[in-house]
């Protein structure tokens, strides 16, 4: 327990300038952030403050040498006004694995859990109900600690900032399975949340778009033979009735939404399988028609259905279907989330 | 040509509180700093303010998705207080093309020419004239606008900040060539000075520090068979009297250091070859004795011996020799960069 977040209250409220009948994904803020700053070896006190600007040293390593990571998570109100979160821990040990990898140092639970539900029940009133809407949650990291040398930063700061939000996509989405481009190296950083991951996926997908595809499923750097991820989601395909998954590694990241999915499908007696899947067979399945659906799963976009991609030139259709595991998946995973249904696996978290 | 550089002199000047006898590496600042921002799709003139602080919204892309390029160059003083750069427009090339791979804007030559020349007149008195010291001038440019959809961002800053500064390294160095961990993927960011391909090798070298080495020598990330570069250097070897280093590609930073170097063994008469080094090729020569030098190429430690390599737990030490190449390339692009030597390369730049 974190004693003591001191809360410096904003002076007046943004709250009723917001349409939340159209709200875009990530471009509104709450009145407050959690900021706790690390110096002199430790983690201070988190402190709630008015959201606003940060001031850094132009030699702040967060400018220079990519010293950045994060997390994505969403905050859910019920029927009664009940708030709630999903699987927060996951998100705090993947925030310190990431942290490892990229030589920042880890944060306590308590910093994380105690900051976060302070600032939450503290936020509560922006929490959308609307259907589709939610409070995204961004907790992030980096390297305030200044100097030209490449090496790790001596003080980094640590926020979360709140986005009421619509949905992340909108509508099935048109992939293209990259050949030329790639996201991680085999030793890299592909599993960890880092900002530089983002960065590189941004001129690929710029390609991809140009040619008519929204997104960019990224497949491993030697051969381009096997699929990964989709750089924002974790991608599952359905061959006949089986779902199947590409393992987690160094390369790719582990999905909060992709293990959760994994776990309903056991419950729900889905089969499925965790295991490479190279381009060929999902080719080969498009053609003779046993592939049935493609669909990224995550925190933002919660899972979202794939409807045609490209490879080498030439665009699959996926079929229509009805009782897609995709809608199944996602109605159970979201009934959990918005405390509309039982929750067997102990995922729901209660802020307040 | 830019027209109308703004200058915002500093209040006062804290060149008298430095001691520009003893300089750390890129700890000292001048007084003024260069910023330019891009918004509405294009680059604003740049303006010259006092070096301070950068106000940034909390979802600032910089923060979450990596966005971010760097350039290193060093501004030298001669022996009647004449301006140098070395090979600045190399510089500017560079950084556009590090721009495009993170799909930043690219910026025209004259905003970083006729703004660095600008800066650094102004700030020439920041300029150190003791041996091994220099100026270290540190372009870089980083996602300004906002928002936590991941995709590239619409406002962007480009600044210039120096740092008169003492030698990267201090004396030899002793390598560690890496056999888990990556740097870069084929297909990805490693020939772009990217942020985030700096913080992904932070851990890695620390454990490397841990195990009493300085530096990790880079190998490919499908096997770890040949060598690369060192992170912050390009990596030269010299076997029996040849120079080798590995070519350039989307893995490796074509470094200006390295092709200086490259062009300056040709005039020399030194034997050059650009190829893949394998790591077995460096052992056997190590064994044999045939292998004389290794060394690091890079602007900030311009030419850097490598005393000794480690590889899968055996340490092989370099000889000590007379009129090694590195002392014999580290005098000769030395001597032009501070105008101690005719340039027949056309390297050098006069700013004042």
């Amino acid at each position: 327990m974190v004693n003591n977040i001191s809360v410096e209250k904003a002076a007046t409220s943004k709250i009723h300038n917001v349409d939340f009948d159209n709200l875009s994904f990530g471009n509104t803020f709450t009145d407050h952030m959690l900021v706790c700053d690390y110096e002199n070896g430790a983690w201070n006190s988190p402190k709630i403050v008015p959201y606003g600007p940060i001031a850094l040293e132009p030699s702040s390593k967060i400018f220079h040498y990519g010293q950045s990571i994060f997390e994505g998570m969403k905050a859910y109100k019920d029927e009664a006004d009940g708030v709630w979160l999903f699987r927060p821990l996951e998100n705090w040990k993947r925030l310190n694995k990431s942290a490892k990898r990229l030589a920042i140092p880890e944060l306590p639970e308590s910093h994380f859990m105690d900051g976060l539900t302070s600032l939450l029940r503290l936020e509560k009133d922006w929490i959308p109900k609307n259907p589709g809407s939610s409070l995204y949650v961004r907790p992030f990291m980096f390297a305030s600690g200044t100097g030209f040398h490449a090496s790790p930063a001596d003080k980094y700061k640590f926020i979360i900032a709140l986005a009421p939000s619509g949905a992340y996509f909108s509508g099935k989405v048109k992939v293209k399975i990259e050949e030329t481009y790639s996201r991680a190296a085999n030793g890299g950083v592909g599993y960890a949340k880092a900002g530089g991951n983002y960065a590189g996926q941004f001129y690929p997908t710029q390609l991809a778009v140009e040619e008519g595809y929204h997104q960019v499923i990224w497949t491993d750097d030697n051969n381009h033979e096997f699929i990964e991820e989709a750089g924002a989601m974790n991608v599952f395909v359905r061959i006949n009735d089986t779902l199947i998954t590409a393992p987690t590694n160094d390369r790719i990241l582990d999905g909060i939404t992709r293990k959760s999915i994994l776990d309903i499908a056991q419950a729900e007696g889905i089969p499925a399988e965790v295991r490479k899947i190279s381009v060929k067979e999902v080719v080969e399945a498009a053609k003779n028609g046993s592939l049935q659906e493609m669909f990224g799963a995550g925190t933002a976009a919660v899972v979202s259905p794939i409807a045609a991609f490209g490879y080498k030139g030439v665009d699959y259709e996926l079929p229509e279907i009805q009782n897609s595991y995709a809608s199944q998946l996602k109605k159970r995973i979201t009934d959990i989330q918005y405390n509309r249904a039982e929750d067997s696996f102990g995922w729901r978290f209660k802020v307040s």
